[in-house]
């Protein structure tokens, strides 16, 4: 008992000593990056505030969620670690807390990001450890922010003697993103952490800044979404809105969804995506059949726009997107770590191919 | 706002229609699989009840987590749901609750197991639809039980018109079945849902009972639960302990550990996996230099043991076992699906040639 005793004095003691070890920097002084406006309410949301009343209640929420944004710094520290408020503190029983409202931390390494270790929410605040032991070498970081929360406030912490500084790399590449709009999917739903959303796994590889305007069941063709987008200086349009609208708007909506994007961006690559076929529709006969109309309806609709004279529109067939082996989802219709990256393998080199030119 | 009221009280009228057409039937009429012994306190738990007081609570607590366990049977249902209620609704935040407390469905389609849908845990008691809209035919089905909590009663709701009956396949094969014995790592964390732990997608792949004997944080080669594998009609042995001992407790406890198996399974194979490269140990100098110390440690005792004549042994070197681009976790330590897939992918043909022997 005493022994027992004595080690946890000691452990509070190291707790405490580890802990007063660590500086903690307000993560406003570095740049944050994924956003298609600044003009937001507080700095980690993604729509523009004026957006607020205009668009459903329920799709401006989720606009405050930061998912797809990330944080660049540099540091020479041993230790770095992160304190984090939430606004929501959101559960969700599809997927892991450390993806709806952790940190994910990546660091650059022999020429590629590298996942360094993430940050675990403990409740509405927690102060945690990211990584430890490292060797002090000065090093690029980018730290991505929860997907399915929103942050009150975000501080970076690490060692007291160290440096933590502007970031100096330009990576990923931050001029003319990636823009992508759709659904949970999109949005995140369900990766494990932060950094295995698919727009992410995609903004390493590609080496390019994407953003993610996914909105967890209002990827519903919104116009307003369109005026916002067409107001970025994107490379390249992803849609991956279909499991989110029925049949009927798909035919009423998305050649003005389009329309809108192609005011200011006539010449834009706008790629769009049929559904992925969700592994249950091999049991389920309705959900299979609502989404084989629902991506014929659309293949017909980028076909007659094609025909029409956009020379610049993709229909992407989601076919073999996520595998066919039934396994990458934790739902039948939410992506897991596994099915992120088949449809990030899979998209690369059809975006890829755009960026080059 | 009457338009509204009408479509509630369909939609309260529908829910109890649905509900009322489903018929349960108590899970204990059903064979259950994945067990090392059927002398267990209830019939949802992995240890003998004997070893209550003889091992460490937390083991023992932790046999009575259903990790690898699997009910077996066939119906012509076009909706299948569960009600299940938990023995500790239990909270994770690096595992989704899907994967910690939820069930897993799956089909056998085209001589193969299929992925059909999962349960949602929404707390201590559940009920949900697993899968809806089927055809109708007879189908052969697997349910994967939580990895992470333990079961006080579990029932399969099927159309109360529907059959459920008895399987007819002998799939998973369960002579002879294959014993894991490890971490949290083999007890699934952190698979999204239970379908998706190494062991289960290896019993698919093999076609062969798999048992999972994975204790979180207490994979610490106690030579009780060797006693218990040793009692088991095992057809090979995989131990993927060392991310639970210390250097000292490899060196002071393997050869027993493995002598303990061979009393009763002179021949039978015995793989010992060394433990998987951490991903962020590419940045932790600490414990990518434990890992090292104790997979050589582990390697030379295998050599050892094979040098004084046990021919049945095989030492796995982890290097690649789970890929090397550093992604396959959610924390550094625990794999998500996709680690678990590319870790089932690689021992696959290890397991498999042992058994073709």
């Amino acid at each position: 008992m005493t022994v027992r005793f004595l080690m946890i004095c000691f452990g509070l003691f190291w707790g405490v000593c580890a802990q007063s070890q660590q500086k903690y920097y307000d993560a406003a002084s570095f740049p944050l990056y994924g956003k298609v406006t600044n003009e937001t309410g507080s700095r980690y949301e993604r729509l523009p505030a004026s957006l607020e009343g205009q668009v459903r209640d329920r799709l401006f929420y989720l606009g405050t969620n930061s998912a797809g944004l990330y944080l660049r710094f540099r540091s020479n520290a041993k230790t770095i670690s992160a304190s984090w408020e939430l606004t929501g503190n959101v559960g969700l029983n599809h997927m892991a807390a450390v993806g709806v409202k952790g940190l994910d931390l990546y660091g650059y390494k022999n020429g590629e990001w590298r996942f360094v270790n993430s940050g675990k929410p403990t409740g509405k605040k927690t102060t945690a450890t990211i990584i430890d032991n490292m060797k002090g070498e000065m090093c690029e970081y980018m730290l991505y922010l929860p997907l399915y929360d929103g942050l009150e406030a975000l501080r970076i912490g690490v060692d007291s003697t160290a440096l933590i500084e502007q970031p100096q790399l330009a990576s990923p590449v931050s001029e003319k993103p990636v823009v992508f709009y759709g659904t949970s999917i999109t949005q995140g739903a369900c990766a494990s952490r932060p950094g295995m959303a698919a727009t992410n796994i995609l903004s390493r590889r590609l080496n390019r800044e994407v953003i993610n305007l996914g909105f967890s069941g209002n990827g519903q063709l919104d116009y307003e979404i369109a005026d916002v987008m067409a107001g970025s200086e994107a490379s390249v349009f992803v849609l991956d809105f279909v499991p989110n609208v029925t049949n009927q708007q798909i035919i009423d909506k998305t050649e003005e969804f389009v329309r809108r994007l192609r005011v200011k961006h006539p010449k834009t690559p706008v790629i769009i995506i049929g559904s992925i076929l969700f592994p249950h529709g091999q049991f389920d006969q309705h959900i299979s059949a609502v989404v084989n109309e629902k991506n014929e309806s659309l293949a017909a609709i980028c076909k007659d726009l094609k025909k029409k004279g956009d020379k610049y529109l993709r229909y992407v067939s989601p076919e073999h997107l996520i595998g066919d082996d039934g396994e990458p989802t934790v739902d039948g219709i939410h992506l897991t770590d596994l099915g992120f990256s088949r449809y990030a393998e899979n998209m690369y080199p059809i975006i890829k191919k755009y960026l080059k030119k």
